[in-house]
């Protein structure tokens, strides 16, 4: 099996990924992507915006990544968006503290601070990296903090997820949908994870890129208009009663594994994304969350995992979290977050209704019996305690004994209701994602280092060689090169070394095809394409070599263009 | 003229952009794209980045935003990245000072906190908001602060600009480009700016979006290969003696008003690229900087700037930066970050070499002498003072008097020499870039808004009707909606309304075309396709729309496509 060092070094090498201020030492949890990597990272982004948004009509937006304390004290990360950490008394090295009690417990993440005290006592754990004695759990909060405007300002945090940036925005982006369900936004960005002491390369960081779906659906219609066509495909699910299952997304919904269509048809369209750019489908399956494991308010929690060199990697999380964010945005905002369910007809509804007696409100609160007739009115019957109704008014709480109204029924048209939508939430770790593609891709072929990227991803797509840098033959290359460029295809001229060693060049970064000017295309016009996989080298003419590396991007058989060699 | 606030009011009630967080009371400085403005910005960002990737053979990096002290401690922000402030005693609202008294002195930005106390002080300038006396200035560094890792961990900073996460990256970039200069060199991302008192919509933001190129350059060649292409174009500038002139790249060139090729290349391509996204080449211009507003390293330096409804506004500063960047980076971190230039051929150079005298080393110092005879050989005469030589022995500090030496001169051959590379940097401000096109392209055409978006920037290419959402014209449309979507092409389904209204809607987020399917649809296969800026309509058939509005898109006149009405 591929090494995770072997892929880091690699990356580190050809430009995929540099370890960040490697020049002053380098800060651990946080990597960049060099000139291959980030090409990679936009197509992917690119695949996976297009499929939300032309392919599902969904809308992007892009809030963010600081954010004021109350949306996370409403979001709940202020107080619970934290790791156990236990520092070494001696050499001050922070750890997490489930991290070093991995083998002495099952779930040692699930323990409490006062359980990891006891097992890191009983067990003599000793800081790993000096042996020194270590200090009791604390709890750390792993998001960043900062200061908004001068001096004392207001407290400020880099968000931990995009999300909330589009939780925030509901009411906005609820009209912009003419106030119709369900509505689907997605959001590419930053993320940001105060690690306590991150290590596994790029699996961990303290910076990270996601891109985020939230989609708001009616509560009582969790159905999906295309789940019909997808109905048959088969994913591999994990489920939390420990069964692992092939199973047709259809049989899943039926049988009661996935809670619903909607979130069905979003580990279906996961597992389409992941595939098509370049994951392998055998190590890729998606695990139920335990019940212990999912957030209180979630209906059903699916992780995309992929099998790496790191063992089975959470790099999707696919949940039904039910109302919980809306609501808790409702609560700490007072805005009002409801989507209105309109009733295909009017309905008639009977509801009782406070009816005041005016004739006692009169004597009793004189000039001001009108006002709180008025607010009695509006008041909810639910709320009277013991036959005395309270209300404000004018600031002042003022009991009404029951003297003082009847409950009525009364009936009354309403035309809809405001419900707060549930949203479900794939939301996609794009750095452990592009991780994955690298591994997944990763193969040697004859002692030399092969990338299968799938085309659409490859960060480079043809590279361009004049068999020597002379007699015409570079300069028809780069007329070739330039002329691929300009129309839109990353491209790579290579003048140097042997036919050979510029192939190997390619295959190590997984360009799909090459192209070689020799003597012989100055006589006809022709010049070699070689592909990647097979190695074929066949000819074509160079004069309509745009359309078939175009064509050959859509998936059509590069044969079809090949013309006798003369 | 246009007013900002009917932009802003169009931009938050369309879904381009929202004052974030105002669920909570919004913070001042942050705005979020909405659908539209996401939109509007990813394609801006695309055609920039095609444009340096594809069109000049620039790579693309992805650094981190957040970044270690050390990094800004040598790029100088640290100690230099400040505003003035002052603040009210009385109700403590902060202010920059500079903007309090700009209407008492010419260029109140230049000066120090003594002469802004001065200045508030004789003018009696009060807190504008309830008139309380203003404390005395202070420096406010613009960076967001934070700390990585736990407990008191190492500070950091929200990067100020992406620049740097591509100087740090030198060394590997520079390999990645097999040595070779020019290297250039681009980064999309966020920029952070924790300014004082924000106001003025997106133009002054705590959190921007910027796209910023790093070309690095042969210090003594800063010709451009595809400069002749391009010498005859005009361009508008105003320069730091006062002239504004309309003249030719090339002429600025030749007549020294822009200091070299590459930079004046530069102001061309960044015009080419303003223009095409739908800013106003008559509301466009370069502002070279005064001698005392340019940074003391550059060797010269312009502004794009935009005629906006809050006067002209920086939205691209284009810099030679000379080595500054790169000589910060080498002295604060000891990397080597130059570039190896190699001559033509060899050339033989004589230098002063020291020569040990082993005669009398032996005698003086026994064992240790070839040691040291070794270091003094590697060690460069120029450090020779008063007639001694000190050099570093494992550790010691050893003074050689004249007397164990001599310096020679001798020849060497040498294949070239090491440089530090200059850098030229046109970096752009997206958000202001993005707003002055909302800006330029908004108009009135009777009494309603029009924005006329290129197409190609334009968030939505086409919306989609049926006359009447019945008869199964809904239907066609749907279908026709989904081929475009999923073709590519951004669509907006819209059934409800008069076609009018649903024009002005689209005439409104500047969408190019509206198609209608009607009654004759059915009969002959044909739909009306309407253009936004001529308003004119013509009869097209549905079956081949992809490629018409494809073909739109690339600049063809859809007149061709028309067929005769039955």
């Amino acid at each position: 099996m591929v090494n995770a060092q072997d892929i880091l070094s690699l990356c580190k090498r050809r430009g995929f990924l540099y370890p960040s201020f490697e020049i002053y030492g380098g800060v651990a949890g946080m990597y960049d992507y060099g000139p291959l990597g980030t090409a990679l990272k936009n197509n992917i982004i690119d695949m996976w915006r297009r499929l939300y948004t032309l392919g599902e009509g969904f809308i992007e937006i892009d809030s963010e990544t600081i954010g004021p304390e109350a949306v996370f004290k409403a979001s709940g990360h202020v107080d619970e968006f934290a790791d156990k950490m236990v520092k070494c008394k001696v050499c001050d090295e922070p750890y997490r503290a489930d991290h070093l009690v991995d083998d002495k417990h099952p779930n040692a993440g699930a323990l409490n601070e006062e359980e990891l005290d006891k097992l890191i006592r009983e067990n003599g754990v000793v800081c790993p990296a000096c042996g020194g004695e270590l200090s009791t759990v604390e709890e750390f909060n792993l998001m960043f903090k900062t200061i908004i405007g001068p001096g004392s300002g207001r407290v400020g945090y880099m968000r931990p997820e995009t999300a909330q940036g589009i939780f925030v925005n509901f009411p906005h982006l609820y009209r912009y949908n003419r106030e119709k369900l369900p509505l689907g936004v997605i959001q590419v960005g930053r993320g940001y994870r105060n690690e306590i002491s991150p290590r596994q390369g790029v699996i961990r960081l303290r910076e990270f890129n996601m891109m985020e779906c939230e989609l708001f659906v009616d509560p009582e219609d969790k159905s999906w208009p295309r789940f019909n066509n997808i109905k048959d495909d088969i994913l591999r699910l994990l489920t939390n009663d420990g069964r692992e299952l092939e199973i047709s997304v259809g049989d899943a919904v039926a049988q009661g594994i996935i809670c619903n269509e909607v979130l069905a048809y979003f580990l279906w369209l996961t597992q389409e994304f992941l595939e098509a750019i370049g994951v392998d489908g055998d190590r890729l399956r998606f695990r139920q969350h335990e019940k212990a494991e999912m957030a209180h308010y979630a209906a059903d929690c699916w992780d995309a995992e992929s099998l790496l060199s790191y063992g089975w990697t959470e790099i999707v999380g696919i949940a039904d979290r039910g109302c919980w964010d809306l609501s808790r945005h409702i609560r700490f905002s007072g805005a009002d977050m409801t989507a209105f369910k309109r009733f295909d007809k009017p309905k008639e509804v009977e509801k009782d209704s406070i009816k005041p007696r005016y004739d006692r409100l009169g004597p009793a609160y004189k000039s001001r019996a009108g006002k709180i007739g008025k607010i009695m009115e509006a008041a909810d019957p639910a709320t009277i305690q013991n036959g005395t109704l309270t209300i404000e008014v004018d600031g002042e709480m003022i009991s009404l004994g029951s003297e003082l109204f009847e409950v009525v029924r009364v009936k009354e048209k309403i035309s809809g209701e405001k419900v707060i939508p549930h949203v479900i939430e794939p939301s996609h770790g794009l750095d452990r994602i592009t991780y994955t593609v690298l591994e997944h891709v990763y193969t040697q072929r004859e002692g030399q280092t092969l990338m299968k990227f799938p085309p659409a991803v490859a960060p480079i797509k043809i590279g361009v060689f004049p068999l020597m840098a002379r007699d015409g033959l570079d300069e028809v290359a780069m007329k070739i090169e330039e002329n691929l460029r300009l129309g839109g295809i990353e491209t790579y001229y290579d003048d140097s070394g042997s036919i050979g060693r510029r192939y190997a060049r390619m295959d190590e970064i997984g360009t799909p095809w090459c192209l070689t000017v020799d003597y012989q295309s100055l006589e006809d016009g022709t010049v070699t394409l070689r592909e990647r996989d097979t190695t074929k080298q066949i000819r074509i003419p160079y004069a309509g070599i745009f359309n078939v590396v175009h064509e050959a991007l859509c998936g059509e058989d590069l044969s079809a263009f090949e013309v006798a060699s003369e």
